[in-house]
């Protein structure tokens, strides 16, 4: 009996060192440069580090065709403080993935259904190029721009996986097309023609 | 004519930067606590960052009736120094992912076809239990001991993201059970019953 | 006169910029991915950077005969956001550190009095076994299972320190044997016995 | 006499300790994740910790009217392993820093001579648009596209400083226009316009 | 028309994901291990990027002809989490930056104005010597004493980065003698002599 | 017997995934940033993870009646890679360990035997000072000033530990008198006296 009761001891001393194990995001506190705060140890459950929001196809009818549903800090809170994320692309027919970066993570992708052309530029302005069938996984690394085609005959699926918990999608086309960043100053460091802009300022939404 | 000189000059400058987009790991070079040397630029090519290992099914004629087929850096070059790398874990009906630990990373599993008993013990001793169906993800904290069950009527799939590029697989069973550390350090360090240790040491092909 | 001012004015403007030196852990504030809030400097003292918990040895008397003392953030806040802790382990004749690991922590053990039998087990199963005398130290990797034994003829003391200020101190039996996870579970994904789940649930206390 | 011969075993004992104070780049050897293998100390020099290659104006004679002229890791050895390296930024009459960013590194723009117009936008799609003057300086978070326009009616200076030892310029039309992406690749990634990458690869040197 | 709708509503989506573009410093919130807590994304602004403070020289009317300015993350709340800060450097003639560390940050420094005696000390006390002219920049590593000399005709400017978002400006003299730290512990354990210290408490301020 | 031979070759694939469970130091290959290149991991032995250097005390025949021990990477080539080291700190009867910071790492102080008075300095000038009895630890943060000072009537002992594999001791004293600095740059940038600094480099061992 006096046997159990030291063994419960030692126990309750153990949880009390606090130990970090996880710290599952409490969205509602202050957030740091490291993530959100952690919640409280007893009020986490199992529910925290499962997502079950990536099941079905996301809806595609826009105007890439592609959408992209996040598991990040946000939705997925098991993942704060642990350095990854998940998401679930779908592709319909024709659907591309335009250009893109992640700031501050590496990504990699994996396809799980159809055939994706898919790309990314390195900083010596080399295009890495190649065709992905299901099962082949491609590591894009962190902040160059990349993309993704469907050039099969029906949808695609990917999952791609990141080094970050939150990391951003970043298009170059909506931070360039769809603010009010004026016209004069996108033609001096794009080089772009000015009515191309307006012309992709009328599609993404941009004024100026 | 002088105007692309001139951008041509400009373009040699900056790739003589040497900048570190990526460090595809030369697996006949010196390793560190980083990881691989890398390859020179000029000798990477798209399919360092592109892994096709895992389109096809592992065989899981193995005792637990699970396989898992490693994407890191020793196979997929392109994740090295990035941070992430991903495996295949398929499971034939009544597979087990033993329990084991990734001593070194935190992971995210998607599970892509079955349905799976998943669960992972906190250093205070609490189990986090739960189902996983197709598009399911949960995260493992890092060095937690996990398990996976396929618990379906059929085999299961899932792939496997990891916040490492060489993240071990640590088995609890292999580690006591397949090498040669004697059965007396074993009872003494887990109190295990000796026939129990001579049993499984039998099993996973152990000594002593 | 008019010199001194200066200085002082000088010192001020350097005592504004509010740099972090330390971050002595608040443990009433929250708490994230990097530890605990920051207590204002201005109520830190010497205190919070001393510990004076580990001068005498633990209680053994439990079933190991072992204790572990920690001094970790909990502890001795003076260590939040340095990346270290340590702890005191006092081993009564025949005591023995159960199997375990530190899921986010590298470790040093340091022998001040007494004989250990030490070894870890590596994810390729090799057992790396010794025997350590005063004045030895031995390092275990971040997340491997180790143990140690006394094998002298009286107590033995050890002090650990750890590359993580609050690292988690995670035993096999405590995770397995402890809480309510099911036989039926521990026996697919362990492939012990019933009886023997049985029996060491009955010595640790765990149920189901 | 005997004094001295202790203070000087002493010296050697420290010396042989080959503490890592710094780890100058031997740009002949093997390059890691972590930047280049160290230079042997006895090796290095003042020299290894100064660069003077700053000191000119660059030639400006180009498309944009803009040269960067970097002092990273390969060009100053020294800052290898810490983390840091700096460039300096020269702006003719309407130079204007094309639209790019740092896929690895934070930007810190310090400018010393002109008044130029600067902004970054978010992956929000937010533009942050403002004027800098002598002695300002402004920071762009890393992997965010930003970009400068010397507004001024004579040539400006700038010098700029980075988190990363080689971090990457990485400039949008170099990475679309100057190498052999095919454009219709461009075309479905990027919404631009067929004739307006046909002009722009004419302009930058790409091909296809 | 519905077009549009559709972009709209998946630019609102990423929006939601909340993603760490950046984290400027609330500084009226708690501060943690990485730094201050985050300010909401809705109240940022540009003037948040942007410090002006460094525009005009500081006042080096004080007893070493020298004055530093910080735009650390108190000053300048945007480099908060980005690992950067800066500072400007007046030097009167014959003014001398003081033998100090910065115990947490390489830092390098760029000449705008003027000529400097700079070094620095290895761990293994070695002296790395030099002068430094208009636009040079110099590295110091991480926590290595370092100290600047105006040698030349009129005033010096320089600009320093550092490796840390609040680097600390560690004067050993400031630490020995402004302060009340005991005239005999001094002596014990720096070999000054007794009227040594005494005098210079005398002159910055320390008692004891 | 099929049924062990279908685990070695599941064991054998494990194998080759060339987990880096650790990284021994290979001291005769190249160090980098991130420290030395693995050994092999075929002839590590656990020998690499011992290290017995520290048994006895050692030689405290010199000026400051201390002596330091390093266990740090090249001594103990286990710990390269994993962020953390010891040493073994002796004391004579009235024993003082110098004023001296460690660059690159924070340092906790175990005391083993005797009463040491211990101090540190934060870059806000404030001492924080206490006496250190058996079983006590203090804490240095990184790069901050400290001393210790034998104040019992016998001698004393403590061990350190480093966040850091290979951290430097960096003593003032040494820096400063024992190596060929001018007197003349001494003098202007620590406002020590010219006759001061000439006794202590004689006593050092320095010149100029």
């Amino acid at each position: 009996m006096m046997f159990l009761l030291i063994i419960f001891t030692l126990a309750f001393l153990f949880s009390s060192c606090n130990a970090l194990d996880f710290c599952v995001g409490d969205l509602s506190a202050p957030q740091g440069p490291a993530g959100y705060s952690c919640k409280k140890t007893e009020k986490v459950t199992v529910k925290d580090f499962v997502f079950s929001g990536l099941r079905a196809a996301g809806n595609t009818s826009n105007l890439s065709k592609v959408t992209i549903m996040p598991a990040f800090s946000t939705q997925f809170p098991g993942v704060n403080g642990l350095g990854i994320s998940v998401a679930r692309v779908d592709f319909s027919v024709n659907g591309r993935g335009l250009m893109h970066t992640h700031p501050e993570a590496a990504e990699v992708l994996l396809v799980i259904q159809g055939t994706l052309c898919a790309g990314f530029v390195s900083s010596t302005n080399k295009i890495y190029l190649t065709s992905l069938h299901e099962g082949d996984v491609m590591v894009f690394p962190q902040g160059l721009m990349h993309f993704l085609i469907n050039v099969g005959k029906s949808s695609a699926l990917a999952f791609t996986s990141y080094t970050s918990t939150s990391p951003s999608i970043y298009f170059m086309d909506y931070a360039w097309f769809a603010n009010d960043m004026s016209t004069d100053i996108l033609q001096k460091t794009t080089f772009l023609d000015h009515d191309q802009i307006k012309k992709l300022k009328g599609v993404f939404g941009g004024t100026n």
